[in-house]
Protein backbone atom coordinates (compact mmCIF):
# COMPACT_ATOMS: atom_id res chain seq x y z
CA UNK A 1 0.00 0.00 0.00
CA UNK A 2 1.25 3.63 -0.29
CA UNK A 3 1.63 5.80 2.84
CA UNK A 4 -1.32 8.73 2.75
CA UNK A 5 0.71 12.32 3.41
CA UNK A 6 -2.55 13.20 5.76
CA UNK A 7 -2.37 9.71 7.65
CA UNK A 8 1.36 10.12 8.20
CA UNK A 9 1.52 14.00 9.28
CA UNK A 10 -1.56 13.56 11.94
CA UNK A 11 0.72 10.25 13.60
CA UNK A 12 4.22 12.47 13.38
CA UNK A 13 2.49 15.74 15.18
CA UNK A 14 -0.06 14.78 17.61
CA UNK A 15 1.66 12.20 19.26
CA UNK A 16 2.31 14.15 22.40
CA UNK A 17 3.77 13.27 25.90
CA UNK A 18 0.59 11.52 27.50
CA UNK A 19 0.53 11.88 31.10
CA UNK A 20 -2.43 12.75 33.04
CA UNK A 21 -4.70 11.33 30.27
CA UNK A 22 -3.28 7.67 30.72
CA UNK A 23 -6.24 5.18 31.69
CA UNK A 24 -5.16 3.99 34.78
CA UNK A 25 -7.86 1.46 34.95
CA UNK A 26 -7.56 -0.05 31.40
CA UNK A 27 -4.74 -3.13 31.48
CA UNK A 28 -2.75 -3.21 28.34
CA UNK A 29 -2.25 -6.80 26.55
CA UNK A 30 1.59 -8.14 26.35
CA UNK A 31 0.36 -8.76 22.40
CA UNK A 32 0.18 -5.03 21.99
CA UNK A 33 3.54 -4.24 23.72
CA UNK A 34 4.87 -6.54 21.97
CA UNK A 35 3.67 -5.39 18.10
CA UNK A 36 4.65 -1.89 18.79
CA UNK A 37 8.31 -3.19 19.79
CA UNK A 38 8.41 -5.16 16.66
CA UNK A 39 7.98 -1.90 14.84
CA UNK A 40 10.46 -0.43 17.07
CA UNK A 41 13.00 -2.54 15.71
CA UNK A 42 12.16 -1.24 11.66
CA UNK A 43 13.85 2.02 13.05
CA UNK A 44 17.42 2.28 12.20
CA UNK A 45 21.02 1.55 14.08
CA UNK A 46 24.59 2.47 13.78
CA UNK A 47 26.16 -0.45 12.09
CA UNK A 48 23.22 -2.50 11.63
CA UNK A 49 24.32 -3.47 15.49
CA UNK A 50 20.21 -3.94 16.00
CA UNK A 51 20.92 -4.00 19.89
CA UNK A 52 17.64 -2.96 21.61
CA UNK A 53 16.54 -4.83 24.71
CA UNK A 54 13.10 -3.45 26.06
CA UNK A 55 11.99 -4.09 30.18
CA UNK A 56 8.13 -4.17 30.38
CA UNK A 57 6.87 -3.98 33.78
CA UNK A 58 3.26 -4.78 35.36
CA UNK A 59 4.30 -6.29 38.40
CA UNK A 60 2.83 -4.11 40.70
CA UNK A 61 6.18 -3.95 43.83
CA UNK A 62 8.53 -3.02 40.91
CA UNK A 63 6.48 -0.32 39.53
CA UNK A 64 5.90 0.56 43.20
CA UNK A 65 9.72 0.96 43.60
CA UNK A 66 10.70 2.41 40.21
CA UNK A 67 7.97 5.08 41.01
CA UNK A 68 9.65 5.91 44.43
CA UNK A 69 13.48 6.07 42.60
CA UNK A 70 11.87 8.29 39.66
CA UNK A 71 10.80 10.79 42.83
CA UNK A 72 13.66 10.52 44.46
CA UNK A 73 15.51 12.05 41.65
CA UNK A 74 12.08 14.33 40.44
CA UNK A 75 11.11 15.95 43.03
CA UNK A 76 13.71 18.80 43.85
CA UNK A 77 13.77 19.43 39.95
CA UNK A 78 10.66 19.47 39.14
CA UNK A 79 9.64 21.96 41.70
CA UNK A 80 12.65 24.64 40.61
CA UNK A 81 11.90 24.20 37.13
CA UNK A 82 7.90 24.42 37.29
CA UNK A 83 8.29 27.44 39.41
CA UNK A 84 10.95 29.25 37.12
CA UNK A 85 8.85 28.26 34.19
CA UNK A 86 6.11 30.17 36.03
CA UNK A 87 7.81 33.46 36.85
CA UNK A 88 9.48 33.57 33.37
CA UNK A 89 5.61 33.33 32.05
CA UNK A 90 6.30 30.51 29.83
CA UNK A 91 2.84 29.32 29.96
CA UNK A 92 3.38 25.91 27.59
CA UNK A 93 6.58 24.55 29.53
CA UNK A 94 4.45 25.61 32.94
CA UNK A 95 1.93 23.83 31.79
CA UNK A 96 4.41 20.74 30.52
CA UNK A 97 5.98 20.90 34.12
CA UNK A 98 2.62 20.64 36.21
CA UNK A 99 2.08 17.28 34.18
CA UNK A 100 5.35 15.78 34.50
CA UNK A 101 4.97 16.21 37.97
CA UNK A 102 1.35 14.78 38.15
CA UNK A 103 3.19 11.97 36.24
CA UNK A 104 5.74 11.59 39.08
CA UNK A 105 2.98 11.19 41.70
CA UNK A 106 0.60 8.49 39.53
CA UNK A 107 4.01 6.46 38.52
CA UNK A 108 3.36 3.64 40.42
CA UNK A 109 -0.40 3.36 38.82
CA UNK A 110 0.46 3.65 35.29
CA UNK A 111 -0.78 0.73 33.49
CA UNK A 112 3.33 -0.10 32.26
CA UNK A 113 6.33 1.24 32.75
CA UNK A 114 8.33 0.13 29.74
CA UNK A 115 12.19 0.68 29.74
CA UNK A 116 13.62 0.68 26.56
CA UNK A 117 17.80 -0.41 26.90
CA UNK A 118 20.83 -0.80 24.43
CA UNK A 119 23.44 -3.61 24.22
CA UNK A 120 26.38 -2.16 25.70
CA UNK A 121 27.99 0.96 27.37
CA UNK A 122 28.90 4.79 26.03
CA UNK A 123 32.16 4.94 25.11
CA UNK A 124 33.86 6.41 28.35
CA UNK A 125 35.38 9.86 27.25
CA UNK A 126 34.39 9.40 23.62
CA UNK A 127 33.07 12.84 23.56
CA UNK A 128 30.37 13.32 20.98
CA UNK A 129 31.20 11.37 18.52
CA UNK A 130 31.06 8.44 20.75
CA UNK A 131 27.66 8.92 22.80
CA UNK A 132 26.07 10.57 19.80
CA UNK A 133 26.32 6.99 17.81
CA UNK A 134 25.19 5.15 20.78
CA UNK A 135 22.20 6.98 21.44
CA UNK A 136 21.43 7.15 17.66
CA UNK A 137 20.78 3.99 17.70
CA UNK A 138 18.18 3.70 20.32
CA UNK A 139 15.98 6.96 20.44
CA UNK A 140 14.88 6.42 16.84
CA UNK A 141 13.57 2.73 17.71
CA UNK A 142 12.16 4.55 21.24
CA UNK A 143 10.14 7.04 18.91
CA UNK A 144 9.47 4.62 16.49
CA UNK A 145 7.60 2.50 19.66
CA UNK A 146 6.08 5.97 20.88
CA UNK A 147 4.59 5.92 17.14
CA UNK A 148 3.06 3.15 17.46
CA UNK A 149 1.47 3.16 20.33
CA UNK A 150 -0.05 6.77 19.30
CA UNK A 151 -1.60 4.70 16.29
CA UNK A 152 -3.12 2.11 18.56
CA UNK A 153 -4.73 4.07 20.96
CA UNK A 154 -2.20 4.25 23.38
CA UNK A 155 0.18 7.13 24.78
CA UNK A 156 3.58 7.40 26.49
CA UNK A 157 5.70 9.79 27.48
CA UNK A 158 9.61 9.67 26.84
CA UNK A 159 11.65 10.16 30.73
CA UNK A 160 15.13 9.82 31.36
CA UNK A 161 15.42 11.50 35.04
CA UNK A 162 15.59 7.73 36.42
CA UNK A 163 19.18 7.42 34.70
CA UNK A 164 20.35 9.29 37.65
CA UNK A 165 20.00 6.18 39.33
CA UNK A 166 20.29 3.93 36.84
CA UNK A 167 22.29 1.37 38.52
CA UNK A 168 19.57 1.14 41.64
CA UNK A 169 16.95 0.60 38.74
CA UNK A 170 19.23 -1.86 36.77
CA UNK A 171 18.70 -3.61 40.49
CA UNK A 172 15.37 -3.78 40.85
CA UNK A 173 14.83 -5.60 37.11
CA UNK A 174 18.01 -7.83 36.88
CA UNK A 175 19.17 -5.56 34.05
CA UNK A 176 23.32 -6.62 33.82
CA UNK A 177 26.00 -3.87 33.85
CA UNK A 178 27.06 -4.23 30.21
CA UNK A 179 23.23 -3.19 29.48
CA UNK A 180 22.76 0.62 29.35
CA UNK A 181 19.08 1.68 29.95
CA UNK A 182 18.14 4.97 28.18
CA UNK A 183 14.67 5.77 29.17
CA UNK A 184 11.28 5.27 31.42
CA UNK A 185 8.20 5.41 29.77
CA UNK A 186 4.65 5.12 31.68
CA UNK A 187 2.41 3.37 28.64
CA UNK A 188 -1.48 3.07 29.16
CA UNK A 189 -4.13 3.36 26.62
CA UNK A 190 -5.36 7.44 26.10
CA UNK A 191 -8.29 8.99 27.36
CA UNK A 192 -9.85 10.08 24.35
CA UNK A 193 -7.88 10.37 20.87
CA UNK A 194 -8.08 14.46 20.29
CA UNK A 195 -4.58 15.21 20.13
CA UNK A 196 -3.63 17.83 18.52
CA UNK A 197 0.33 19.45 17.03
CA UNK A 198 2.00 21.76 19.44
CA UNK A 199 2.72 25.50 19.23
CA UNK A 200 6.06 25.73 17.92
CA UNK A 201 7.93 28.32 16.34
CA UNK A 202 8.20 28.67 12.77
CA UNK A 203 10.64 26.07 10.99
CA UNK A 204 12.40 29.01 9.31
CA UNK A 205 13.72 30.50 12.67
CA UNK A 206 15.63 27.11 13.63
CA UNK A 207 17.08 26.58 9.93
CA UNK A 208 20.21 27.74 8.18
CA UNK A 209 20.69 26.91 4.63
CA UNK A 210 24.45 26.62 3.93
CA UNK A 211 26.22 28.50 6.95
CA UNK A 212 25.03 29.27 9.97
CA UNK A 213 23.12 32.07 10.72
CA UNK A 214 20.92 31.35 13.47
CA UNK A 215 21.05 32.43 17.01
CA UNK B 1 -8.92 12.87 10.98
CA UNK B 2 -8.04 9.21 12.94
CA UNK B 3 -5.17 7.55 12.31
CA UNK B 4 -5.35 4.32 10.24
CA UNK B 5 -3.15 1.80 11.98
CA UNK B 6 -2.21 0.30 8.22
CA UNK B 7 -0.72 3.44 7.03
CA UNK B 8 0.81 4.51 10.28
CA UNK B 9 2.50 1.48 10.38
CA UNK B 10 3.47 1.29 6.98
CA UNK B 11 5.25 4.13 7.42
CA UNK B 12 6.53 3.07 10.84
CA UNK B 13 7.85 -0.28 9.57
CA UNK B 14 9.05 1.10 5.96
CA UNK B 15 11.30 4.21 6.38
CA UNK B 16 14.72 2.05 5.82
CA UNK B 17 17.53 4.44 5.65
CA UNK B 18 18.13 5.02 1.81
CA UNK B 19 21.45 5.31 0.23
CA UNK B 20 21.60 4.03 -3.04
CA UNK B 21 18.65 4.88 -4.01
CA UNK B 22 18.67 8.86 -3.40
CA UNK B 23 17.91 10.05 -6.98
CA UNK B 24 21.00 12.83 -7.67
CA UNK B 25 19.50 14.60 -10.17
CA UNK B 26 16.19 15.86 -8.97
CA UNK B 27 16.52 18.84 -6.72
CA UNK B 28 14.58 18.86 -3.26
CA UNK B 29 12.69 22.46 -3.15
CA UNK B 30 13.57 24.45 0.72
CA UNK B 31 9.67 24.39 1.36
CA UNK B 32 9.75 20.58 1.71
CA UNK B 33 12.44 20.58 4.07
CA UNK B 34 11.29 23.43 6.14
CA UNK B 35 7.79 21.24 5.60
CA UNK B 36 9.88 18.20 7.21
CA UNK B 37 11.50 20.21 10.14
CA UNK B 38 8.14 21.78 11.05
CA UNK B 39 6.66 17.68 11.28
CA UNK B 40 10.47 17.08 13.29
CA UNK B 41 9.08 19.76 15.95
CA UNK B 42 6.39 17.83 17.18
CA UNK B 43 8.36 15.46 18.78
CA UNK B 44 9.33 15.76 22.34
CA UNK B 45 12.17 17.75 24.24
CA UNK B 46 13.33 17.21 27.73
CA UNK B 47 12.00 19.59 30.09
CA UNK B 48 10.02 21.22 26.96
CA UNK B 49 13.71 22.68 25.96
CA UNK B 50 12.96 22.74 21.84
CA UNK B 51 16.72 23.05 21.61
CA UNK B 52 16.68 21.89 17.77
CA UNK B 53 18.54 23.98 15.01
CA UNK B 54 19.24 22.15 11.13
CA UNK B 55 21.99 22.92 8.83
CA UNK B 56 20.96 22.37 4.96
CA UNK B 57 23.55 22.33 2.81
CA UNK B 58 23.19 22.29 -1.18
CA UNK B 59 25.67 24.40 -1.87
CA UNK B 60 28.36 21.85 -4.07
CA UNK B 61 31.44 23.54 -2.61
CA UNK B 62 29.89 22.94 1.32
CA UNK B 63 28.89 19.16 0.31
CA UNK B 64 32.41 18.24 -1.14
CA UNK B 65 34.20 19.67 1.90
CA UNK B 66 31.74 17.45 4.15
CA UNK B 67 32.14 14.49 2.01
CA UNK B 68 36.28 14.81 1.88
CA UNK B 69 35.61 15.14 6.15
CA UNK B 70 32.91 12.31 6.02
CA UNK B 71 35.60 9.91 3.90
CA UNK B 72 38.21 10.85 5.86
CA UNK B 73 36.34 8.94 8.93
CA UNK B 74 34.48 6.14 7.27
CA UNK B 75 37.26 4.78 5.09
CA UNK B 76 38.82 2.47 7.19
CA UNK B 77 35.79 1.53 9.27
CA UNK B 78 34.27 0.78 6.29
CA UNK B 79 36.79 -1.83 5.07
CA UNK B 80 37.05 -3.51 8.15
CA UNK B 81 34.00 -3.40 9.35
CA UNK B 82 32.39 -4.88 5.86
CA UNK B 83 35.25 -7.25 5.36
CA UNK B 84 34.29 -8.61 9.43
CA UNK B 85 30.42 -8.68 8.86
CA UNK B 86 31.51 -10.88 5.26
CA UNK B 87 33.44 -13.45 7.02
CA UNK B 88 30.70 -13.81 9.43
CA UNK B 89 28.51 -14.10 6.93
CA UNK B 90 25.92 -11.46 8.49
CA UNK B 91 24.48 -11.14 4.78
CA UNK B 92 22.28 -8.27 5.89
CA UNK B 93 24.97 -6.54 7.92
CA UNK B 94 27.31 -7.23 4.70
CA UNK B 95 24.79 -5.14 2.51
CA UNK B 96 24.34 -2.51 4.70
CA UNK B 97 28.04 -1.80 4.59
CA UNK B 98 28.11 -2.28 0.83
CA UNK B 99 25.57 0.55 0.78
CA UNK B 100 27.33 2.73 3.26
CA UNK B 101 30.40 3.06 1.08
CA UNK B 102 29.08 4.00 -1.93
CA UNK B 103 27.21 6.65 0.46
CA UNK B 104 30.56 7.87 1.71
CA UNK B 105 31.68 7.83 -1.92
CA UNK B 106 28.66 9.60 -3.23
CA UNK B 107 28.34 12.26 -0.39
CA UNK B 108 29.25 15.54 -2.45
CA UNK B 109 26.85 14.13 -5.07
CA UNK B 110 23.87 13.68 -2.53
CA UNK B 111 20.94 16.64 -3.32
CA UNK B 112 21.14 17.84 0.44
CA UNK B 113 23.47 17.44 3.21
CA UNK B 114 21.52 18.28 6.12
CA UNK B 115 23.10 18.27 9.69
CA UNK B 116 20.34 18.69 12.76
CA UNK B 117 22.16 20.43 16.28
CA UNK B 118 20.68 21.17 19.23
CA UNK B 119 21.64 23.83 21.56
CA UNK B 120 24.08 23.20 24.01
CA UNK B 121 26.49 20.52 24.90
CA UNK B 122 26.17 17.09 26.89
CA UNK B 123 27.64 17.16 30.10
CA UNK B 124 31.04 16.37 30.63
CA UNK B 125 31.60 13.30 32.97
CA UNK B 126 28.00 13.59 33.71
CA UNK B 127 27.29 9.59 32.96
CA UNK B 128 24.25 8.32 30.58
CA UNK B 129 22.16 10.17 32.86
CA UNK B 130 23.27 13.57 31.11
CA UNK B 131 24.35 12.25 28.19
CA UNK B 132 20.77 10.29 27.75
CA UNK B 133 19.02 13.29 28.26
CA UNK B 134 20.61 15.22 26.30
CA UNK B 135 20.48 13.05 23.21
CA UNK B 136 16.93 12.32 24.16
CA UNK B 137 16.01 15.74 23.08
CA UNK B 138 16.93 15.92 19.62
CA UNK B 139 17.12 12.05 17.76
CA UNK B 140 13.40 11.85 17.82
CA UNK B 141 12.98 14.97 16.23
CA UNK B 142 15.96 13.45 13.92
CA UNK B 143 13.52 10.25 13.73
CA UNK B 144 10.27 12.33 12.76
CA UNK B 145 12.04 13.98 10.08
CA UNK B 146 13.33 10.70 8.38
CA UNK B 147 10.04 9.61 8.78
CA UNK B 148 8.13 13.14 7.25
CA UNK B 149 10.71 12.94 4.14
CA UNK B 150 9.19 9.44 3.31
CA UNK B 151 5.93 10.21 3.62
CA UNK B 152 6.95 12.82 0.45
CA UNK B 153 8.77 10.47 -1.13
CA UNK B 154 11.64 11.15 -0.49
CA UNK B 155 14.76 9.22 1.59
CA UNK B 156 17.88 9.82 4.22
CA UNK B 157 20.17 7.90 6.10
CA UNK B 158 21.10 8.67 9.33
CA UNK B 159 24.92 9.01 10.01
CA UNK B 160 26.86 9.93 12.85
CA UNK B 161 30.62 8.91 11.42
CA UNK B 162 31.48 12.31 10.78
CA UNK B 163 31.11 13.66 14.60
CA UNK B 164 34.56 12.37 15.01
CA UNK B 165 35.57 15.76 12.99
CA UNK B 166 32.57 17.37 14.57
CA UNK B 167 34.87 20.79 14.84
CA UNK B 168 35.94 20.74 11.35
CA UNK B 169 32.46 20.08 9.82
CA UNK B 170 31.61 23.37 12.39
CA UNK B 171 34.03 25.53 10.82
CA UNK B 172 33.19 24.35 7.38
CA UNK B 173 29.48 25.86 8.10
CA UNK B 174 30.11 28.17 10.98
CA UNK B 175 28.41 26.37 13.41
CA UNK B 176 29.15 27.80 16.92
CA UNK B 177 31.26 25.70 19.75
CA UNK B 178 28.22 26.03 22.09
CA UNK B 179 25.98 23.87 19.12
CA UNK B 180 26.10 20.17 18.81
CA UNK B 181 25.97 18.57 16.05
CA UNK B 182 24.18 15.11 16.06
CA UNK B 183 23.83 13.67 12.80
CA UNK B 184 24.64 13.74 8.89
CA UNK B 185 21.81 13.03 6.61
CA UNK B 186 22.05 12.61 2.99
CA UNK B 187 18.81 13.51 1.64
CA UNK B 188 16.86 12.98 -1.38
CA UNK B 189 13.58 12.10 -3.14
CA UNK B 190 14.08 7.98 -3.52
CA UNK B 191 14.09 6.09 -6.85
CA UNK B 192 10.75 3.98 -6.91
CA UNK B 193 8.48 3.50 -3.29
CA UNK B 194 8.59 0.16 -3.12
CA UNK B 195 10.12 -0.25 0.40
CA UNK B 196 9.65 -3.12 2.80
CA UNK B 197 9.78 -3.59 6.42
CA UNK B 198 13.79 -5.62 6.99
CA UNK B 199 13.90 -8.77 8.32
CA UNK B 200 14.79 -8.62 11.94
CA UNK B 201 14.30 -10.90 15.26
CA UNK B 202 11.43 -11.38 17.03
CA UNK B 203 10.06 -8.61 19.48
CA UNK B 204 9.64 -11.63 21.99
CA UNK B 205 13.57 -12.62 22.00
CA UNK B 206 14.78 -8.94 22.66
CA UNK B 207 11.93 -8.30 25.41
CA UNK B 208 11.53 -9.14 29.42
CA UNK B 209 8.93 -8.59 31.61
CA UNK B 210 9.50 -7.63 34.93
CA UNK B 211 12.66 -9.54 35.15
CA UNK B 212 15.37 -9.47 33.06
CA UNK B 213 15.80 -12.88 31.65
CA UNK B 214 17.15 -12.05 28.28
CA UNK B 215 20.66 -12.85 26.34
Amino acid sequence: MTIHLECADELLTTTRAVRKRLDLTRPVPREVILDCIRISQQAPTGSNSQGWRWVVVADPAKKQALADLYRSVSADYFTQASERARTAGEAQTSRVFDSAMYLAEHMQDMPLLVIPCLMGRPAEGGGVAASAGFFASIYPAVWNFNLALRARGLGAALTTLHLVREKDAAAILGIPDDVTQVALLPVGYTIGDTFSPARRPPPETITAFDQWQLS
